[in-house]
């Protein structure tokens, strides 16, 4: 990937969530030699205690800046994520789970793609990963296609011949290859938060379906869980 | 088009901002049979003026449902309908318009689309137009195309195999074209808000490209100009 600019970095918007899969992507984008500009959204999920972790990450992993967006997803309802009257599952299905946000990545990648035409940044960066996430209608490659087609004809930067790329470095790695990937690039995987219902201090439950999935990854990578549980 | 799903009217989320399109799109959807849902959309605007503006036009034109979103485009800048210390122009020009906010209709879209899946609404009306605004990249048939695509990728209802429709149907209108319509279907123009610096009671400045777009289509039309100018 050609990422200079004449003497210029070429810049990036790195969605990043506080959760392990977008610590990991930050890391890579940095790697690649980006000027990364971290977003997170604050969209009325119970996992307050993530936005935390995100700060820490964007400071940590070297972001330019760091915006904190706030989004109230959780208005139209609909996701165990969003809706407290709905319990978060603790056992996996083969459907689509309640804690699936409606057009949760859909929002975050066009106000993601706001902020890079402003910053003139042609690249953003995303943690979808389609392998732990297969049951997310917008955790999958055709997903990232199809935004990544939009996204070339939405915007300005678009129109006027800059071509815009929508990266998912993760989306067909497990969860253990992008933790031993992560501890190459020196990702502390203890300042980030995965379970749905962390507690206020950052402390997992250890039961939900992200957690399952993180403490899974950890075992098949042979990596020591730094996962804070309660 | 088929919108009757057995004894149910089909549902359709409809962006109302206010001003003349939106309100005749409102109109063509409830003519065609949808029950409308319609969305607004407080995105650091100037002309507040517009949500009162939509408000009435929900009420008038019979929307099931008015929502009105919170949305701070504004925070990142670039755009003179968002950052006030960037006069709006008076003079119209073949580039892309300072007024262009970055991204607009994608995040728009992306938060209907979200409120749609969870109303199980399958339709989305935006008064999108590729005449009047040719300088606006998300105001093209391209754009529409590429979001009715990714809608149908990004949702679960899409990828449950039931097709999303995403329709804008004044894009190749004229502005005296929509007049012409809305009037035919009723709708009472003087709520309309158009102007891109309308005072707080809603009067049109009466030189800005959005006052002379709208002017010259009442002219065109042969329909006396409802609009209050201060």
């Amino acid at each position: 990937m050609t990422i200079e600019l004449g003497n210029e970095r070429r810049k990036a918007v790195v969605l990043v969530s506080g959760g392990l899969d977008s610590a990991t992507v930050l890391a890579l984008a940095r790697e690649e030699g980006f000027d990364c500009y971290a977003i997170s959204f604050l969209y009325g999920q119970r996992h307050v205690a993530e936005l935390n972790a995100a700060r820490r990450i964007a400071r940590e992993l070297g972001a330019r800046e760091h915006r904190e967006f706030p989004i109230d997803l959780g208005a139209f309802g609909g996701s165990a994520l969003t809706d407290h009257t709905i319990d978060v599952p603790t056992e996996r299905s083969d459907e689509i789970p309640i804690t699936y946000v409606p057009a949760r990545n859909t929002v975050f990648l066009s106000l993601a793609l706001g902020w890079a035409e402003v910053l003139a940044a042609r690249d953003l960066f995303i943690g979808a990963n389609a392998v732990d996430y297969s049951g997310y209608p917008d955790c999958r490659p055709a997903f990232i296609e199809a935004f990544e087609t939009l996204a070339n004809v939405a915007t300005a930067m678009g129109v006027e011949g800059e071509r815009v790329g929508v990266h998912a470095p993760l989306i067909h790695w497990t969860k253990a290859e992008i933790i031993e990937r992560g501890i190459d690039l020196g990702v502390d995987y203890a300042m980030t938060v995965s379970c749905y219902q962390a507690d206020e201090e950052g402390r997992a439950c250890g039961v939900c379906d992200s957690c399952v999935i993180r403490r899974e990854g950890f075992e098949t990578a042979g990596v020591p869980d730094p996962t804070r549980y309660r």
